[in-house]
């Protein structure tokens, strides 16, 4: 059945009776009115938002449904946490054409869910309406009893990530190649060249990426940023913001033995996807050293300049290229 | 100069110079983190979020670039307003075709800030991204101390309006003969074969709406919604949430000269604009009968069932129709 066909307030009541359950804590008026009225649990608010739009941020040529519904929470919440902060309420917009199928829009919401339920996140709110294209947007609010800004990184502090580096770009080209969905939330599995085994972790990242809780691990994070746009961007968001500097090990940079396999078959340099490769949701934060912290080790805060260092410490170029929507 | 040839980064240091100004009040971290950081002033925080697509909720032949950013933001006060609240914070989704003019996207910009200067709302986040067509989002927070649901009226309250009803539907009407964007933001005058007195507060109704602070209007009210899909529409919303009925009186509800004269030139019932017109963003409110209230009576609230009807208490008859994305 087409969206055209249910029409936008059934399709309101739908999610109405999908996520409107009252009793969520801390809800005191979820869907169905002018406003979603909720009670955040910490005096500091966090408040983000992120928009997915079909053909720009996912490809229907290789993404479910689901997947584009589960990522949307992911991207949304892993802001959250870069802060140090704990999800609360999402709100959702969503836009398709008048043909889609009512499948697409359900199978949408059920990545949605699952994802709001992994992160505790209530869904309170949003809006329906009709477009070309599935736009996707979702704002997710969130609160810090202490706040993790870029800003607070200091030289002679020690940089790490919480996980591997460029399996979501790797995934992506593998996606790219694949030309085809498949439905991992249903355990479902692909042919491709490569080994399953090999595949699956890297476009795993990439379709239905899980944002990393920084609450056990980075207890003394100066300055934090989640990987969206690729370890070199992200990290000089971080050195401009604190107005310091960096030096990374090139050998410390976490690379999955999946994503050496797979870059070798692509034939692209492992190092390209680890500091290129946008989208893997990891955490990247510095913490003064002498602290006993469980993530990956990768660096240290400088005065200035952003270099890349081998074990004899020789500089090792590395192009910085990351994603930039607009970009000729 | 298109959006491609400025690219993603630079139109964000230019929002973010704009309005990433720290200081405002109530905002720890603004526009340039992963998340914004606020202390809401009150505890009940209101949470809404509303989209609009190029072709769907505004249409470039008639609409310029900064109305359609200034009744964004309208659209989404309108929404905390009903709810009895307070607007406080605002983020923002943008997106653009590639080779949009950059004129566009600062004109959008131009109307969002005079609107949010107009509320006193502060813009504290967002995203942008390329789309084919524009599509705006924004989620706007704020707090109420006492917050006004639909769910509250009650048998024998009094139905009111703050203004007057169908302008912006009549407006809109007129728009789809003129053809043409008239920069009302900049004083400039249109032609049409109706005088320009009678025309230009009909279609600023629509391109430009100002949403109803309710504070000084609805002390007491039991029920509350902004007009944004018809008078009809959101009245049977708010007595399908409180499970009561509605009687309104045809010859009390409020309809411009302007409108009456447009809607002779255009062959329309003033009625039909009346009850059925959306995006008057005019805020509908039940209070109890007998209290001091600054806004029109317009009918009153029963057991059960709409009716509309006339001085001698006999039933008229009016279609309900409103604007319903994916209907057919």
């Amino acid at each position: 059945m087409k969206l055209s066909e249910i029409g936008e307030l059934s399709l309101l009541s739908i999610l109405r009776n999908r996520f409107g359950k009252t009793g969520a804590k801390g809800v005191l008026a979820g869907i169905g009115d002018d406003c979603a009225v909720v009670r955040p649990a910490g005096r500091n608010l966090l408040l983000t938002t992120d928009m997915m739009v079909e053909g720009v941020h996912f490809d229907m040529r290789w993404t479910t449904p689901y997947q584009a519904g589960f990522k949307l929470v992911s991207v949304n919440v892993s802001d959250v946490y870069a802060m140090g902060g704990r999800p609360e309420f999402l709100l959702l917009n969503f836009s398709a054409g008048r043909s889609t199928d009512a499948a697409v829009f359900h199978r949408i919401f059920d990545g949605i869910e699952k994802a709001s339920e992994l992160y505790g996140v209530s869904i309170v709110g949003g809006d329906i309406s009709s477009s070309e294209r599935i736009v996707l947007s979702a704002t997710v609010t969130g609160y810090a009893s202490k706040v993790i800004k870029r800003s607070g990184a200091r030289i002679g502090d020690l940089i790490y990530v919480t996980g591997c580096l460029g399996d979501s770009a790797c995934g992506l080209q593998l996606l790219k190649k694949m030309m085809k969905p498949v439905e991992l939330e249903r355990r479902k599995k692909g042919h491709f060249d490569l080994k399953w085994d090999i595949v699956l972790p890297l476009i795993r990242r990439h379709l239905m990426p899980r944002a990393v809780d920084p609450r056990r691990i980075a207890r003394s994070a100066t300055a934090m940023i989640d990987i969206s746009d690729g370890l070199l961007i992200d990290l000089s968001r971080i050195c401009s913001e604190s107005k310091v500097g960096a030096k990374l090990y090139v050998e410390q940079l976490p690379v999955s033995a999946q994503l050496k396999r797979a870059a070798e078959y692509l034939d692209i340099d492992p190092l390209a996807f680890a500091t290129g490769g946008g989208e893997d949701y990891e955490l990247l934060f510095t913490e003064p050293s002498g602290k006993k912290v469980e993530a990956i080790c990768i660096g240290e805060v400088t005065k200035s300049g952003i270099t890349v260092v081998d074990k004899q410490g020789k500089n090792k170029k590395v192009s910085v290229k990351g994603y930039e929507h607009f970009a000729v």
